[in-house]
């Protein structure tokens, strides 16, 4: 081989090996659309929790002495880059979660910019590497109600193996009623981001 | 520029194509040991703690209700590959978290397979895309202990800016005294595994 077919050889390999590192989540990481200016706290807020698909959703666990109990679980705020900004969910009442929710409302909802893949080389912990919690109620969504197809249309878009989740599982939609953020994207604590300023954000 | 030169450039671009790309998480993926078989619960769970490197950490909220407070931290369970199944987090009390916990130890911590970039295209709620979450107590490490020093290789190996994070800002070591494991790694509910099985499995 010259080594014109050398450098060849290694631009190819070089391609195979992006190819198999990246993978799915960073392929959608090129289309991530960009991070808000921390300074503006309920446009990160809201670009955190439109462009996950998936975070930590946390219960009061009665099996387990009231024990705060997190769970990964997809979600959605809407159609991709759609989002309303209220996470719905598609949670199984086989599934612990679920039953907690139903019998303790109470509920929060942790996401991060480390699982979009934008943090580069900083820590997770690094508050530049933006991370939101949302706490309220975990409610139960009525799936004939007018929100019950938004919840589906949002689920189903964005997580298109739900649509195929067995029937006998009892399945619910499910939503998060916010009642307070506390977003970290910034040194200097959590910024200070009201529910309504979060919900309606000046664009 | 000949043809070699061009080749050159290519090979290089492709390079940097590749950092820009791929980042710390995917440079890792790279090296993730193979995931276990999901029938050795043991094995898997450990593998879970060991090649994450940050999670959600679930505490009680008083200022909030009560509410079960989800907030994703960095983690370190031993050495790189040399893990030990406990968790163990450098927190400042300047943060909720630690907060909480000095008030109230009872916690959680999530880990998923979603984070590891392994899941491929199978939905992160997916039973077969493995999850995690260990229930117990947060405890704080006496830095000065024996404990302590194996905390702070655990945490600054895997984590090398913390070793730069302030003085002044109040960081301790915090363990989980694991109570409890939940393990969802295939279809049919959570995995029966024991505290003694995760923290001595069988080779």
């Amino acid at each position: 081989m010259g080594s014109k077919g050398v450098s060849v050889f290694l631009s190819v390999l070089a391609f195979v090996v992006i190819e198999a590192s990246i993978g799915a989540q960073a392929a959608r990481r090129v289309l991530l659309p960009p991070k808000p200016d921390p300074a503006d706290a309920a446009a990160t807020a809201r670009w955190l929790v439109s462009q996950n698909s998936w975070g930590t959703l946390s219960t009061i666990n009665d099996e387990l002495g009231g024990a705060p109990f997190g769970h990964v679980v997809s979600f959605s705020d809407g159609l991709p880059n759609k989002g309303q900004g209220i996470p719905y969910f598609y949670l199984t009442t086989l599934d612990v979660t679920a039953r907690n929710a139903m019998k303790d409302a109470r509920s929060s909802f942790a996401v991060s910019e480390i699982a979009l893949g934008s943090c580069g080389k900083t820590d997770p912990q690094n508050p530049t590497c933006a991370k939101l919690t949302l706490t309220g109620k975990l409610k139960v969504v009525d799936k004939n109600s007018k929100e019950g197809e938004f919840a589906k249309a949002a689920l189903f878009s964005k997580h298109s193996e739900m649509k195929g989740w067995p029937n006998d599982h009892d399945f619910l939609f499910f939503k998060l009623e916010i009642e307070n953020l506390f977003l970290i994207d910034w040194f200097g604590g959590a910024k200070p981001l009201t529910v309504e300023q979060y919900l309606h954000p000046r664009k």
